[in-house]
């Protein structure tokens, strides 16, 4: 790899007028050197040693991103839109990691970024506790949580990007008892979020303000599977399998997302219910994958392009100007009609 | 954040001590000072600066990870592979960039792992040419391709590992005319990749095999669409309408990838055609979502895990070892029967 003393050698100059160059101090640069200096930079595919760089400034233009699992459609949704804004917008690099939602894995990430100079995180978690997280902005680490919250009453040591989950389960709710629904089930996974939390509040809002609060339920799946991660459609198989067996069961159901309500549509499918015939399914989140399936899932969309740029103008924004204090930003969600969801199997009967 | 001094002092040692400390050069050293150091540098969160480390050594534990978008199911999967193994077995971290097929967004990506001083990369790729790969590695970086072979004759200056992908379309091919199918169509995106081009050769070969070199034919999505993206599933989509208008319409389909199948059912659905009644359907991928679909998708299966498990090995084992010579892996995919491949209508027509 060519250095900056090859570059200096090439054109005939200093490597101070090389440096100037490479920080943009030309105004008083006679153009004839800074032609040469360019051509030499061009010539031998110089470029500036970062880490030498980032030992004088202390900056490493790169964020750190945290994804309980990339393999989640929609973390790899949200996480191309991030990387996408972070480096054509304001030229940052993305450094990802797995957290699978365990707070030792998070810390060791936040360890590394640390140690590799990177000084701003979005990280995508919603774990009830944050308190790992305000260590590592004691350490100095710029940070920006997705998908929840701030904690009430606290001072926010760090951003909070999210959709108002309540309300889009509310919505979802809504939706389903508009339609004649009366008998609600909130589909979840074992283990609690801050935003799976908000998602049941919701929904128990919503049907107590219909006046259905005794007959809306939240069913849990195991606790054997995974977080977040492409097993939430497993969970949502099983718990269809549940469902069906119920001879008072359900006829609207709200997924905790469009993974979970894939894997309800083919429990169902599986235990030969008939979506929306029998069972009505609103999903959350908006996944292109939702207009797919077979019948396409009516779900709440999440302003995802929105929350990702604003998650890294906070990050990118605070590094730069460390006066900006943390804030919270509450994003609306909006409702997709598919064919997922009908009136309910008695009032159809009642109409025949 | 604590510096190397810091330890020093809070444990009474010099900073060449902890540096002793920090390398595993510990032999010498009596047991008490050790317990001292590790003491101090857990007390005060110390992490070694790993800019200060790579500009002694040259080395930075990262891989550089290039996809064409992380947003696409498959390179989601395939990253949280590559992701977990270089993290949890090679204690590598993983800067990640969508190059939405791009030499221009990919030679940029490659100059900024050089600057970062990361000496590894694995892309996802296929370009036909790989001629802008050649440069960087001259420049330094030990690269790994994934999804198609060396190019034949050329002394590859990268490790090539891939499925076998014309052995996957043949597979899927020849499972069609198992089940008595005569009328084939691939179904591919406008675009020559390197293992789209291999995968039309499975196809044709095993038509060929068949007898039915006549009429097996190779549809492409038009030009609009992006590549390997979410998009394909709204190429599929669109080939879907306009297979449905053909009057003697094809009855076995093989997808180029689990996506594009996607497209191609929903776009069935539209146009009033059953899967597999009127037509079956074969992806390439399984993806987890291929046995969400209704119905279930029959496809044929990359060995995903233990791809990935073989890019990190290289890319990893060749930055510490140079005297590995570049080499090309292959894999073999295997078929997984669903409910989207049926005996064709007429076939069914003639037994009724």
């Amino acid at each position: 790899m060519s250095t900056i003393q090859n570059v200096a050698y090439q054109a005939g100059v200093s490597t101070s007028t090389v440096s100037n160059v490479l920080n943009g101090r030309t105004d008083r640069m006679r153009c004839e050197t800074l032609a040469r200096v360019e051509a030499a930079i061009l010539a031998l595919s110089y470029r500036p040693n970062r880490a030498a760089q980032q030992l004088k400034t202390g900056n490493n233009p790169m964020l750190g991103l945290l994804v309980p699992s990339i393999a989640n459609p929609m973390y790899g949704y949200i996480a191309r839109e991030i990387e996408t804004v972070a480096q054509q917008k304001y030229g940052h690099r993305v450094m990802l990691g797995n957290t699978y939602r365990s707070k030792e894995i998070e810390t060791g990430f936040f360890d590394d970024l640390l140690s590799h100079g990177v000084r701003g995180a979005i990280m995508i978690s919603s774990q009830l506790d944050e308190q790992h997280l305000d260590l590592v902005v004691q350490r100095g680490l710029v940070a920006v949580s997705y998908d929840r919250p701030a904690t009430p009453g606290a001072s926010p040591a760090l951003d909070h990007v999210t959709v108002d989950n309540a309300a889009a389960a509310r919505m979802a709710t809504e939706h389903l008892i508009n339609r004649g629904h009366q008998r609600l089930v909130f589909a979840t996974a074992a283990g609690q979020t801050m935003s799976r939390r908000e998602k049941i509040r919701g929904f128990l809002a919503a049907a107590k303000s219909a006046g259905l609060a005794d007959s809306a339920h939240v069913m849990e799946g195991s606790k054997q599977a995974g977080f977040g991660d492409s097993e939430m459609a497993d969970v949502g198989r099983m718990l269809a399998a549940r469902i069906a067996q119920d001879p008072r069961r359900p006829t609207g159901i709200v997924a905790v997302n469009d993974l979970m309500a894939f894997g309800l549509m083919a429990g169902f499918r599986d235990a030969g219910l008939s979506v929306p015939a029998d069972v009505s399914l609103v999903g959350i989140d908006g996944l292109f994958l939702s207009a797919l399936m077979n019948p396409g899932l009516t779900t709440v969309r999440l302003p995802v392009p929105q929350m990702a740029s604003k998650l890294v103008e906070r990050v990118i924004g605070r590094m730069a100007d460390p006066s900006i204090k943390p804030s919270e930003f509450i994003f609306q969600p909006d409702l997709v009609e598919r064919e997922s969801v009908t009136a309910p199997p008695e009032a159809i009967r009642r109409l025949a």
